[in-house]
């Protein structure tokens, strides 16, 4: 017995207010599909199709390599979607199982699709029920007094007793390959809406004698998201998930509710993070690295024994050893070798720190190469551009760049150079020489004197 | 029937530990006691009358244009208050319904003043109850076997069963004018406060066998803030309605829990706010504006399609589809038109940027106006000011400002013009020429090896 | 009868997975073993011994002045480590309780103590149970009808009956001397770990008839840590307590959830704190101060009406009336005398601002000295590192340092001085003069094109 899986992802998602089609919403770092189609992966389906439809382009996107996806042209409803899947499959037994489930309920475990596909040698099928305090808009579960299910009936077909049932059908199902289908091809669109329901194909199977098993799962797991509050709150118990996890491997955050790590992002054991720190994309962060208060990380990768606090950094690379912030930016292309230091109000881009070199102060440093144990004073900048083209700065080893120094790229300074503070550098600058841009320094005696006369005699004039 | 309210918002709160009076709190934006007042606007009053008293100045400043006060020049007890507050209402019939309420409650919903004001024509008043665990201090709600309220009987007074009744006076009233008028005349001061007690008018109403009827209110809702403590739950409590309602409306947030908007703030459908956002004031976000994390907005208008993060503005200006930030600073009179730039570690201050410009990097732009598309380099300063006065510059467009560039103002540079790297520039720069202010670099070879030897020398002679 | 106190602080913590010895980690600004010690204070009990063990060097670097310790060489079980401890006791009477207790509980209080050590003259002992939703694993309590503890039963000795039962043994004890000394020499480490147990001194006890009074505790009081995610639920708790007594003091917090603030740090009443705030160590801040939002404070006296927001501070003096930020960082030996401002993207170290003195941009300040009403210009630097030795600079009261002034240290500036934009000072300045160091502005007229012009050819070269 195989299993396939349909994912439903065709929906819009209108009331999410936002150009992304609905299921490629993020949740800690993966589109809400991406956490539906995890979820199955244990299953080890022969075969799982996500049925798009709007935003279709965006959608096929971000689907994990190897995807297989369906297209449902026109919204003609659930069962008109899972057809369209299951058309999109090339082998299927009639005794297979085929589960359905939904690109926008991120919150679904493995542990519930496990028990909803395990269907026995005797069972056409088996649903997911849930129990609300609120069933009001769901079709309510009828049980007989055995507790078998033996019907679904939609609120517009309740008697008033039945309204007054909280367990209700969520949707997904598993049901074999055959009766699924012939169910299907029995679909009429006779309703307000004028489409093809799938949860109708629990009434043609009971009207055919197939029961379907419930499988009773928290409102929680199943819940579709709609809006921005039901993200909102979505995204909250995943996070938690993901920080649960991460805890338990042995990384200590001092607040988990105010640490944003995406699921993707790979944190040693023994790594300290404080609040306010977000983990995105490919970042890693190795051992003993404390990170945070108030850190931005998108596809970076932080060694061993890092110092990283009020800072933002894309794409950067950093060995161990290091400092960073507080308050730096580290852009992308930037990276730092064991030991150097990128300290408060210092600007990074495409730049490489030799080990232990030290840019403490307030630089800009963009298209660099900096030597190891070099040191860049406070305010020096790397003036890469020239209004036309970016062009590069080399700066050799145990070199001291001056304060205030501008290195008018392309530019090379050699080993244990020295640059005066306050210079203009546009020439090289070779080994062990000094390179300096100055005047003479002049005084004007009494000028304060001077200026109040000035003032007083201008003022006079007003 | 007209409906009058009194809003009683005299005490100090002793236990706020604060200058400011006790109502003028802040919670979301808005003091405590306009939260109080924004309830019954639905109920189109005819006459709304806030008792001031203790920081009078101070909260007459804060109430909301065209409000009505009454000044309590003693503290002489709520039930004197409601007097005072009575007498500022020129215009009151004996059957219309006087509503008393309380500056302290922001956590009051329109909802609960609608039930509590809408008197049947054969009722003479209604009160709010409500139900608490620990009821310790509050008088308890005499009911009969049919459920009528029969009394309200103090603490002091209760017996042990009447002692263990939970639900209790929460000290609303909603009471028509004539018996309330007369009630109050017949109020007196014999108890150890010697104050004029409000809440002794039900005992002399049921006496005159005038039964007030309850509305039950849950403890949340009319709950008086008289510490810090209870201020952070209420602040709590309504930043959750406020986000909530933001939420519903299509904005995203990503982590509504650490997201502090003002209930006077606009934040349009499809925003995107990270964690650690501040929008207070004026402030509004135009669509597809993505914010935070860690921003700080005070009375600054933002347009469409921008990037802010880690940011602070103030009365600032920001047209469309702008970068500001990371680590950036707007203050008033700044203007950023559509598609300029003020990035990391920039500072501005009555600038206005045209369209297109970049401030990239540690820049100082305070008094300046600056041409469309113009560059400004990393490190330059407008000197405005020169110890005495603030100058302004202006800067044309399509010019190149070199990185340390120092324009002393006042200063006019044209367009497609230039300033060298490190240049202090004091006087005007006409369109399309280089301004340049440098001396020659001088080289001073093998100078490592002279300082080491100096360094010796000296080290020697220690 | 007198106390004594043994704290078991010897275990390693393997699943913390980190270098700190697990009683080491911090918790609101102190280690976990700290926090058991505080609760035992009240009881002044005539000797307290911490046994130690892992890590030993290191915790007793962090016990309180004064503490006794004993070490245990050997990881021989809880009942060898109590033996240690005992030792280690000089005085102590056949009658004297011995309270015992773990390093890794912080969330113990001293209520919980005290009614574990008030033994009535009858009792022999004491013992903590706590009720437990899932209690496997745990020795069980066994009580007789009369609710007399009869035994405690441990997990692999439990029937089927008893391990059903919810009551488990929390392992701290209050026990009289004699009693407690001959069950420990009676126990034997027969069991698979080949450790003593301290637990099995309950059932010695019993064998010989003497009974231990329980005292019932909630989970959360006795909970000990073993994980990350248990120390990050133990912060939340006690964060919780530390601000809920500030706040009931009279601080002001808008968001206490997300407010860290060390149980060491003294906040006077009156303060407001904004969210991401983290005042940690000696930190003090004075009344009607604002901090926040996003401040870290480390070991910084802060005093009464500043404004202080988005900076970083440690071990900084901030007098009265001054404004710190946004985006400010302020090292160690930063005094900010009354009246003074450091504003954004400016750093100080070793730095003495007057009275009233202002660097309101981009300045780094290091090594120095300013005078009163001194104004320091945006990106003014002191060139304080020549690369071998740092220099200090010496600037008087009512001086103007001129955007961008690099000033070469070591270096004199006099009161009512001037240094020009832009200039190097390398010499000393005397009062009223002013110091400047430039070449002549040049214009290069029509330079646009001649740049065009040349990049036409360049490409056309290529």
């Amino acid at each position: 017995m195989s299993t396939h899986v349909v994912v439903l992802a065709a929906g819009q998602g209108k009331r999410m207010f936002s150009d992304l089609p609905k299921v490629a919403h993020p949740v800690a770092g993966r589109p809400m599909v991406g956490w539906v189609l995890d979820t199955v992966e244990p299953l080890k389906p022969v075969s799982t199709v996500v049925v798009v439809g709007h935003g279709a382009d965006h959608v096929l996107q971000i689907l994990p390599e190897g995807a297989v996806s369906a297209l449902q042209t026109e919204q003609l409803g659930t069962g008109h979607a899972t057809s369209v899947g299951l058309a999109a499959i090339e082998d299927i037994a009639d005794d297979d199982v085929v589960v359905v489930l939904y690109g926008d309920t991120p919150l679904l475990t493995t542990g519930l699709v496990e028990r909803l596909a395990s269907l026995e040698p005797s069972e056409v099928g088996r649903l997911v029920t849930t129990t609300l305090e609120d069933p009001t808009g769901y079709g309510r579960i009828l049980r007989a007094d055995n507790g078998d299910v033996v019907g679904v009936v939609e609120e517009g077909d309740c008697t008033d007793e039945q309204r007054k049932i909280g367990e209700v059908n969520a949707g997904f199902y598993a049901i074999r390959a055959r009766p699924l289908l012939t169910a299907l091809a029995g679909l009429t669109a006779d309703n307000a809406q004028g489409e093809y329901y799938l949860t109708d194909v629990v009434g043609i199977l009971s009207a055919g004698g197939d029961k379907l098993v419930a499988v009773n799962a928290s409102p929680e797991e199943v819940s579709g998201i709609n809006s921005q509050d039901q993200l909102a709150d979505a995204r909250k118990v995943i996070q938690r998930r993901v920080n649960q996890r991460l805890l338990e491997s042995g990384v200590s955050m001092l607040d988990p509710d105010r640490t944003y790590i995406d699921d993707t992002v790979e944190v040693a054991p023994g790594v300290v993070i404080y609040p306010g720190v977000h983990l995105e994309g490919s970042t890693r962060i190795g051992a003993g690295s404390r990170i945070g208060p108030d850190v931005y990380a998108k596809d970076t990768v932080v060694g061993e024994g890092n110092i990283i606090w009020y800072a933002v950094m894309r794409s950067a690379v950093i060995e161990d050893g290091c400092e960073v912030g507080p308050y730096a930016s580290l852009r992308p292309g930037t990276v730092l070798k064991t030991g150097s230091k990128v300290g408060t109000f210092v600007e990074t881009k495409n730049a490489v720190l030799g080990e232990g070199a030290k840019a403490s102060h307030q630089a800009y440093l963009g298209d660099v190469t900096i030597g190891a144990r070099t040191n860049i004073g406070a305010g020096a900048i790397t003036v890469n551009y020239d209004g036309t083209s970016k062009n590069r700065t080399e700066i050799g080893e145990d070199t001291f760049i001056g304060s205030d120094s501008m290195l008018v790229a392309p530019l090379t300074i050699g080993d244990r150079a020295y640059t005066g503070a306050g210079s203009v550098i546009t020439e090289d600058v070779p080994d062990d020489a000094l390179a300096i841009e100055r005047s003479e320094q002049k005084l004007i005696p009494d000028y304060s004197e001077r200026r109040r006369a000035r003032k007083a005699r201008l003022d006079a004039e007003d």
